[in-house]
């Protein structure tokens, strides 16, 4: 599924903001299958995320890693092998490990988006980890006291088999917001917007006629109704009340206006004709 | 990878919320892979979405789907198969397409997160719909016109080859914090605030009609713009999507499309009478 261009590529907005990204590692700890070492990989690119570190794999990338992979190879081939967690992150300043609820260790837990962003903002100026556990037993007690924080992914509770691949596009994806969050802010430009607390991005802007030519037509609309007898049979006030909800919601531009009111002028030299 | 109780089991909040869920439904138009139908579903499920819509697959689901599947064998076996994306969301008052960005087509644009607060706050009374389109190719502009919105998930500029069963995760994980929000607010409504009246949800809220209603108000448009010889000066494919685009905004409910549909029936008479 090919998606689409954000506003990384856009001269106007923070673009460090995005090489803070290469200070994020995804490390996978004892991982049994390669496909979803591959689907990690896959996982990490779509959102700008290029440094894998796999503690212990079962088995190392093979065929399937690669055909999962779909063209983020070069994640693969560079994935740096350790042979336990502490050596993965040595160098990070910020650890955080996903998992499941653990009632047996005290670690402060995070979302996934604050966590990204507390990555994100250490990032800025040194390493940080996202560290996820096998398929079967997550990460072990020992691993998680590695860890400053665990991330917790909301699940149903009546099926909470996240797929580890999925737990690290989800993971990935909050990083990227995050990046896009940093980049807008201090690039101070708002034209799009990927942040949650604000209103749907628009391509091109819509704006609305003003409210005179709106004003327009709705007469126009009340005139078209008398020709055609519509008030005979109704109450005019509560209709024409009607139809300006309809088009209030609308919001109709002034290009949209004018198709609007060209239907009813046309319509009304039909009748004229007739 | 087993993951997380989150707070729908906590009595404090408003289970309502996750009921929601059940009238929200991922349409998967002109799958390839059979083994993406399944780990869609479990991507689907993990998140508490149930109802699995398949548009024209490629292949039906297979060995492969149930075994990529893992357990959420029953959105597999209850999936809905469909020849076409209208019937898919006939019922459905709002359409989310997820989809790269377009140039030759206009559509307003929803961040993930924004698409899925209004997706889950139209579920409070009405069936909505999340569209995907096939690995390749993505959604036609066909498909896309009967979308009131593009949902845009944030990649990469440079390797934007998001996984259709990923793409499905993130989009049903923000449904999931979406619900999480209303479950919260609500639940803290009724525990913070015990002697105001908490006002239903669906009390007064907007209903727009079903898809099948709006196609058939699009239609009759359509038949009236030929009676009074619209067509012969204009182009009335591009006609109709803009008259489709002002409509789709306003989102007309049942009685509203009544109206309008009155309105043109009863110039219909008047030009026949004369």
């Amino acid at each position: 599924m090919t998606q689409i261009d954000d506003p990384s590529d856009d001269p106007n907005i923070d673009q460090q903001a995005f090489e803070r990204l290469s200070r994020v590692r995804i490390v996978l700890v004892g991982t049994t299958l390669t496909r979803n070492i591959g689907a990690a990989a896959r996982a990490m690119k779509v959102m700008g995320l290029r440094r894998l570190y796999l503690v212990k794999p079962k088995n190392l990338p093979d065929e399937d890693a690669f055909a999962l992979a779909a063209g983020a190879d070069d994640v693969l081939q560079q994935a740096v092998i350790c042979d336990d967690l502490a050596s993965a992150i040595g160098d990070c300043t910020l650890v955080f490990g996903t998992s499941a609820r653990r009632r047996d260790i005290v670690i402060t837990e995070f979302s996934p988006a604050a966590a990204a962003r507390q990555a994100l903002a250490m990032a800025a100026a040194s390493e940080v980890a996202l560290v996820f556990g096998s398929e079967r037993t997550g990460l072990d007690n020992r691993e998680l006291s590695l860890c400053q924080g665990r991330v917790q992914i909301p699940t149903d509770p009546d099926y909470s088999s996240l797929n580890l691949a999925s737990a690290v596009q989800l993971i990935a994806y909050e990083i990227r917001l995050a990046a896009l969050v940093v980049a807008n802010e201090s690039g101070q430009a708002h034209t799009h917007d990927h942040n949650r607390d604000v209103a749907p991005i628009t391509q091109d802007i819509h704006v609305p006629a003003p409210a005179i030519e709106f004003d327009r037509l709705m007469q126009h609309y009340s005139e078209f109704l008398k020709e055609i007898n519509f008030y005979s049979t109704k109450n005019p006030e509560k209709l024409l009340t009607r139809l300006r909800r309809i088009f209030q919601r609308a919001a109709p531009d002034q290009r949209e206006i004018q198709i609007l009111r060209g239907i009813l002028s046309e319509a009304q030299s039909a009748l004229g004709r007739r």
